[in-house]
């Protein structure tokens, strides 16, 4: 059994690949749900989205997010309603916004919730959130401290980021499945997603990170960076303005005390020997998944790669 | 001032004939909430939003329901999660139900979000909702007591009526503004609605009967029964159920406490001298709504009565 540790868009191509070449019930999914948020009355969780959406092949990949063939009516309506408009929902997002949030108003916890979703659009992969509990990420900008929607889509990741927190994280619990699946699984992937607010609120959740150390899977990084830049969202800008470095080597210390090896792109090939200093093998690959091909095959390096820890 | 009574379509057809001429602004509306439903998690006010349709010129008035160039793409994806799909929300219509459902949960009365949509739409005309509190119309049929929408829409109005009930009635109040409309109004207007549920839970809420009875102002009727059947709804069977006469004179003797005068078409001229005998003045015309002409001058027959009432 994998267990792979999600944020968005990154995760869910990468997901895509990985049920190329492994059984989808052989995989269980850790969501990050930091970015959650609440529209138009409407519990919305975009980084759960994306992977039912691509897993279930409805996503628009070609603009990231969303339903393919998508249309925006109601959200038209709601402009004429006076209502904010910024966050753009497809009229199918809308369902899923819909049934989730009727399912968690009527008791249902969000693991509940997802796994009713995932098994609707018949999705083999087993999706569990971080946690059942509201965290919060925001984002501390010259304009103050932002929820992280209104940082990332309202005003487009235009402000200088200068701190983040996950609100709630210290009262959060892993959700049921996931300390279980972490401690049971024969390999465990950092998927290619933002380090700071995708990965990072769910090794913030309590018990995670402990867990991840304790287990005796081992652990796999995917580099998001690539040639000093983020293929998609404000990862790099993120990492400069906490201080970090923006390479593969800045993602890999991050997560140096779990991983065993980090995948970098050909491109870094220079910083294997910077990686392998902080003692985790570096494993050299094309990450860039431009299509299912590319996918599967950035699947096949990152197994390979948990094999080869595993043999040694 | 003209103080209209309504229900559905019939209604919101009506008042787009009103509104041609009299000023929007000197009309208020009451509007029959015992249709009311609760789906998707959504707060669903179908006679409302049929008066809002209309009188924003969104509505499909070919199909009788909804909004024009609707499309139901949402409903399309709660399908695909299993969720009932019997009633057809379009996806602009979605962003109505979004937005009173949000008002409602922040804590806002009926009456306020009615106001707010209504205002947003750019409608003259006061909304007013029969009452704040959930009234929920229940028909009882061969299958047992079913609630108004799963016997009109999910099972097409096909049990026989056997009787009729509005849960919550008695502990309703009219909602601010309606008697105080109905005790200062130049004129009343029973709209041609279902007599049974459109108008008949409006006249049931405490109070009302009672204010229409007293007020100073004339109070016409339109019979929404035309040559022994409805234009479009189950109100004749529902007479014929409960054991009314389907036909103008079984309407009017349902309101002849409180009519000066009820208009019958011109095709049941011959039950006039019927309807006199109830001590109601019979006013025969046209009253098939065809286009914006047949509204305008129904509209005018209405207010012609209402002059000739308070002339006597």
């Amino acid at each position: 059994m994998i267990v792979v540790l999600a944020g968005g868009v990154g995760a869910a191509r990468f997901l895509q690949g990985l049920v190329q070449v492994v059984s989808p019930e052989q995989v269980v999914v850790v969501i990050n749900t930091a970015d959650d948020c609440e529209l138009h009355g409407l519990y919305i969780s975009p980084d759960i989205d994306s992977v039912l959406y691509h897993l279930s092949g409805l996503a628009d990949e070609a603009r990231g997010w969303g339903v393919r063939d998508e249309t925006f009516h109601a959200l038209a309506m709601l402009a004429r309603y006076g209502a904010e408009t910024w966050f753009q929902l497809g009229d199918r997002d809308l369902a899923t916004h819909l049934v989730r949030t009727r399912l968690l108003r009527a008791g249902h916890s969000l693991s509940e919730v997802t796994d009713a979703l995932r098994r609707a659009l018949g999705i083999g992969c087993r999706l569990l959130p971080m946690t059942d509990a509201r965290v919060a990420t925001e984002i501390e900008t010259p304009a103050g401290w932002l929820p992280f929607q209104v940082y990332f889509v309202q005003r487009r990741a235009a402000d200088p980021v200068r701190g983040v927190r996950f609100r709630g994280i210290e009262e959060a619990r892993p959700a049921p499945g996931v300390l279980e699946a972490l401690a049971a699984a024969d390999g465990i992937i950092l998927a290619p997603s933002n380090p700071v607010v995708s990965l990072g609120p769910i090794l913030a959740v309590p018990g995670v990170r402990a867990a991840l150390q304790a287990t005796r899977a081992p652990i796999v990084g995917i580099s998001p960076i690539v040639g000093g830049a983020t293929i998609k969202g404000p990862a790099d800008q993120m990492l400069r303005g906490l201080g970090h470095e923006v390479s593969p080597v800045g993602v890999a210390r991050l997560f140096a005390d779990c991983l065993s090896a980090f995948i970098v792109d050909r491109i870094d090939a220079a910083l294997a020997p910077a990686v392998a200093a902080l003692g985790v093998r570096p494993v050299i690959a094309d990450t860039i998944m431009r299509g299912p091909a590319e996918k599967a095959a950035l699947a096949r390096v990152a197994l390979g790669a948990l094999a080869e820890a595993r043999a040694r």
